[in-house]
């Protein structure tokens, strides 16, 4: 049934004058319709993706929200410092020496350190499931009743895949909105090393300020190494471990890479939403983006006042500081193309053209005639619990520290783990529940006790504005209490036991009822709002079930319409992108070149972070002492390029390779004029941001002079 | 003797790598060297200057500041916007209509507003008068009694030049530090009227946020007619006036400038530095860029709070505001530009090598082998008085209000008409005064009481900070009497009689004794401090005499090693420079463009000043209403375009011309990259920013539907 969106074509999901061979993240398996030798490819298909033999796709790696590559027979990986960053700031806080400000380089493999938190996934196998999963709700028509069972059945599938074996992982992918169902079967390997990390000066070179910018000069690399038992399993870090020989692994270029060259992309690209309708793009831009971002920069504010003040404050809040200011940096992108580009109205337009056709033909009228009427209606559900549903979300994530989510999870475990096995949320599978213990050695990196306290503070005041009727009841016991808001947090953090990790550890071996008895204020903050939350996840459970049926009428009307196949919004699974090297015009009288260089990373080197370029990179270019990483027509060392591939969050670390299938870099950053790029591919606009190899290794080479590792590449 | 300099040949004052035809700006005598044919011209030298027939450098005017040029047989003239800001502004006070905010068109020439103040001077003449003058001081060799001949020699052949008549100006020039003297004869025409000028929408678009910037999108043109009385003379402004009739005027270019096209710049250049050594470098970086961009960014700092409080003190200072935020761009763009290339680090290099020829040969040894020490030695003297010179140049122009200034003006001039005449200023001279005369009727457009009392108040407050041995002695009966600092200058504020423009006019019919008679307070501090400056003034003198000796030495060594002619750095006489339409590098991965467009002036639209878009041209852009203004390869109307012709303030509304000496631009900016342009010429850097002429005449046609100016212009 979903094999028509398999055959060739490119659909494109707003401006049909948009069409451009450059969309799309396609799938493994719609490789062989791209006609990749009529576009510039000097390999095959097969050569980049086959089920039954060795291909370039055997070589990619993903770090679970980051993607990589194999590039030695060693189990040698590569992929973005950025992606590596909390496996170093964890080696830092462990060894209390600053891998992330003074790099990181082992002199040879005894040295490596555990990349602290980190596995890497190498694909084992994929296959559509499609039939298997939607024979099993054959005759549900209620919707959320079939919805669940659905999780249900994929929760089976993938514990049965799973074999119980901790080195395994599966994951079965929803496409379409639950048109076609793909299982991929990975082995996870616990072992991974670090070997090489630049300092920050140069891995996280310009840091926020450039974060999303063209021109960029950021060396974003970092490498790995992957381990397995001696009897090939991925076991967790041991002595006795050996590097993993990998079914394949990439060759760097060996010729120059140019302006106009065609390049190709195999990674993990995490989620889009190209296909979503007005009143979805309406609702993420007005009720989500803005409001997060002014929500985003009064937590910056306040860590930004805690980190002046105090060096512990910088150091525990720092990568959270980094995290915010990213995601910021993309909403406003987000909005700002939004808004620049009248990209609801375009919407708009686009869906009246669409129902003006649906509703010129009979059949496809009495299909699909209501779509966009029941879409709208969806979205009126969600706008009138707004404003409580804000302050709800507060107590959770990023919102809310760590002492709160510490107590919190472990009582919506035990409430879970109290329910039947078949009723219990994916998320808390016995096996998730498991991965996330095993991280609570980690749970206080974060936790500054003032920060902590204020954002419970502020979570509580907001909660407090809200008008009495609309009101979150389970907050009565505080709100409406004798004590002031201060006063009940300074009071609960003082009484708490979650500072302590053996008590934490130890919640997770109770019953709701004995972490009831426990009276721990901030615990009992949690069980209070546990009702709440869990009303709010049941009612989204019909939400999504609903709106995800209307999504797939809505692409089918689509194709109805257009006729042409399309490829599936990104899911977290491994998908192809191509493109030219390319630059790009940002605005009138502006043209964006495709090559930064060695020079432009001196030029922009101010002695103070984020641009505190090191002195001897400085030396290295003033000394013109470039190596065999000059490019003959910059004349210089290349440091970055764009390319016209379409990536998203998830690609970060991507192998980005040339018409041969040779390594020419890593995938770091999209650019802040495409940012909308998520909802939309703009084929003038969207750009991929890429370390270049060459820039890569003469950092490996001359910078850090870590001749073993060139050798090991085979360079 | 200076013919040597007038053949061909390029000189690079600095680096002799960076020799390029781009560079200079020729004297008119210079043309014929320059083998305009050999580089794209498709006019000889003579078609552009020739002392004895009509050329296109009749066409050129000098506004006094500005540059302009004549584009119909009635008078008709093209110059910037800014440039007739001031007249702008002045006719908005005397009618009360916004004049700068709404623009202004005359409907037909009865409509023409006087551009009050604002003179028009065409050259006449131009000879060189080298031997003339260096005869009058033959044998006298102490030079500041030389200097003083000179100068006496020039101000004669100035007035006989003159003849007593109010339409002629006469101004001889001193090239390359007095090595050459021309004389320059002008018509000066003293009725000059407003014909068209837009709204600061377009002719200001950008403001201070893109002044000195690139991409450019403003419309920085005004039209103006020059008057004549019937009976030809440049008489004041009367009905009985008639448009002149110039000797020759501009004709409109007839094909689509492109990329990498040929131009040429006819204008009157203000002042360069070219030739100055690395002391005078230093001198003017770290003594007077900046500490003034410091005391600039104070005066704003005042400006701006009082603006925010008050609408009258907004008006009141906003022209003044624009000038000290140009000026202070200008000097953070030296600034950058000298620390960012080590400029003064290069100059001692350039330097040390020039010195090393120089002692190599015993008879330049001779004459040049001190030339550096002795012009250290003057920077030297600078040094030793430079507190007390900054406070004391507090008193005196833009620091220290309108009242004081008006006052010290009247007595200065009242003691220089005390002396014999040919022992005053020559900046003095009784037509001078009586030009300065003419202007006072304007005088209080920029009185602001509160900010005048606090400039008086700020230049009070930091002499009482010297040192009581660098102490000026003439405030001690402020800063040692009884009186704060506050109250005294309320009190003189109060007790003043120069807020009454009589008071003031009357003040130029007294002797010195009749003034101090007055004791007027703010006067009689004026008084005080006469002495002071009158000292500083001769010692300035001595100094200037000493330091134009060297330069003149330094000069002639650098011609004795490099052997080249050169063009004399700019003194606000007419210049010429060409060079191609091209985009330049401004940073690693960029490359600026060479046009922009009407699409990008409205993409730049926030709705706020200085981004408020007329709607107009929005919806001229959105209808695509280009008329015959479009460039068919930008498929577009251009609004700006670059050039690397070498320019200097007082080049403003220069005509920019094409090949064959036709009307593409007027020359408006010049690229924040190229700051130290004064002091070298960056081939790779250096851009003339301009108005296409498409864009003046499709705001002419399209916006303002002014048909009947493009008749007159031959369209």
């Amino acid at each position: 049934m979903i094999n028509k969106y398999l055959s060739i074509g490119i659909f494109c999901p707003l401006f049909v004058l948009n069409i451009q061979a450059e969309e799309g993240m396609w799938q493994l398996s719609q490789l062989p319709d791209l006609n990749l030798e009529k576009i510039g490819f000097e390999i095959s298909a097969g050569d980049i993706y086959s089920p039954d033999k060795l291909s370039i796709s055997t070589a990619i790696v993903w770090l679970g929200g980051c993607s990589a590559s194999f590039v030695s027979a060693d189990g040698l990986v590569l992929t973005n410092h950025h992606c590596a960053y909390g496996s170093l700031q964890r080696n830092s806080a462990k060894d209390s020496i600053d891998y992330i400000d003074e790099g990181f380089l082992a002199k040879d493999r005894s040295e490596e350190l555990p990349a602290i938190g980190q596995h890497a996934y190498v694909l084992k196998s994929m296959a559509d499931v499609t039939d298997v999963i939607l024979k099993s709700v054959k005759g549900i028509e209620a919707l959320t009743e079939k919805e669940k069972r659905i999780e249900q059945k994929i929760t089976a599938m993938e514990k049965e895949a799973e074999n119980d074996r901790e080195d395994r992982y599966c994951y079965i992918a929803t496409n379409y909105n639950g048109k076609q169902y793909v299982k991929y079967l990975f082995n996870k390997y616990q072992d991974v090393r670090i070997v090489f990390a630049p300092p920050a000066a140069i891995g996280n070179y310009g840091g926020d300020i450039d974060n999303w910018m063209w021109p960029r000069h950021t060396g974003d690399f970092t490498y790995l190494r992957v381990y397995q038992a001696p009897d090939g399993s991925g076991a967790k870090y041991s002595d006795d471990n050996i590097p993993l020989k990998p079914g394949n692994y990439l060759k760097i270029a060996k010729t120059d890479l140019k302006d106009g060259d065609m390049t190709f992309i195999l990674g993990y690209p995490g989620r889009t939403m190209r296909y979503r309708s007005s009143y979805s793009v309406d609702w993420n831009l007005n009720r989500t983006y803005i409001p997060r971002i002014e929500r985003f920069q009064s937590i910056l504010d306040i860590i930004t006042e805690m980190s002046n003040e105090n060096q512990e404050a910088k150091l525990k809040l720092a990568s959270y500081d980094a995290g915010l200011n990213n995601t910021m940096k993309n909403f406003q992108g987000n909005v700002d193309g939004m808004q620049s580009s009248n990209f609801i109205e375009n919407k708009r337009a686009f869906e009246a053209d669409l129902m003006s056709f649906i509703n010129s033909k009979r059949k496809l009228k009495k299909m699909y005639g209501d779509v966009m009427e029941k879409i709208a209606a969806q979205y009126a559900i969600l706008e009138q619990s707004y404003d409580y549903d804000q302050v709800l979300e507060n107590f959770g994530g990023y919102t809310i520290g760590v002492l709160y989510n510490l107590g919190s999870k472990a009582y919506d475990v035990a409430r879970e783990r109290a329910k039947p096995e078949t009723d219990r949320r994916p998320e808390f599978s016995e096996k998730r529940v498991k991965d996330g213990m095993a991280n609570l050695d980690y749970a206080y990196l974060r936790f500054y006790e003032p920060f902590d306290k204020t954002m419970l503070t502020r979570a509580l005041q907001q909660a407090a504005k809200l008008p009495e009727e609309q009101r979150i009841t389970a907050l009565d016991f505080i709100l409406k209490g004798s004590m002031e808001i201060d006063a009940w947090v300074d009071d609960a953090f003082a009484k708490t036991g979650l500072k302590d990790i053996a008590y934490v550890k130890d919640l997770y071996n109770k019953t709701p009822e004995e972490i009831e008895a426990l009276n721990d204020p901030l615990i009992d903050l949690a069980i209070k709002l546990y009702d709440a939350k869990d009303r709010k996840y049941e009612e989204g459970k019909v939400w999504n079930a609903q709106i995800q049926d209307l999504r797939k009428k809505y692409i089918d009307a689509l194709y109805a319409w257009k006729g042409q196949s399309l490829y599936p919004d990104a899911n977290s699974t491994m998908r192809f992108t191509f493109g030219k090297v390319k630059g790009y015009k940002p605005a009138d009288g502006i043209w964006y070149e495709p090559f930064t260089t060695l020079k432009g990373v001196v030029e922009k080197d101010t002695g103070e972070e984020p641009f505190n370029n090191p002195a001897k990179l400085t030396e290295l270019s003033r000394s013109k002492d470039y190596g065999k990483w000059i490019d003959p027509e910059l004349g210089d060392v290349p440091s970055c390029f764009l390319a016209e591939c379409d990536i998203t969050g998830g690609n970060s670390g991507s192998a980005v390779m040339n018409a041969k299938g040779e390594l020419i870099g890593l995938a770091f950053d999209g650019n802040y004029e495409a940012m909308t790029s998520d909802w939309l591919y703009n084929p003038e606009l969207q750009r991929t941001i890429v370390v270049d190899i060459r820039y890569v290794l003469f950092i490996t080479d001359k910078f850090a002079g870590a001749d073993y590792l060139l050798k090991e590449m085979g360079i």
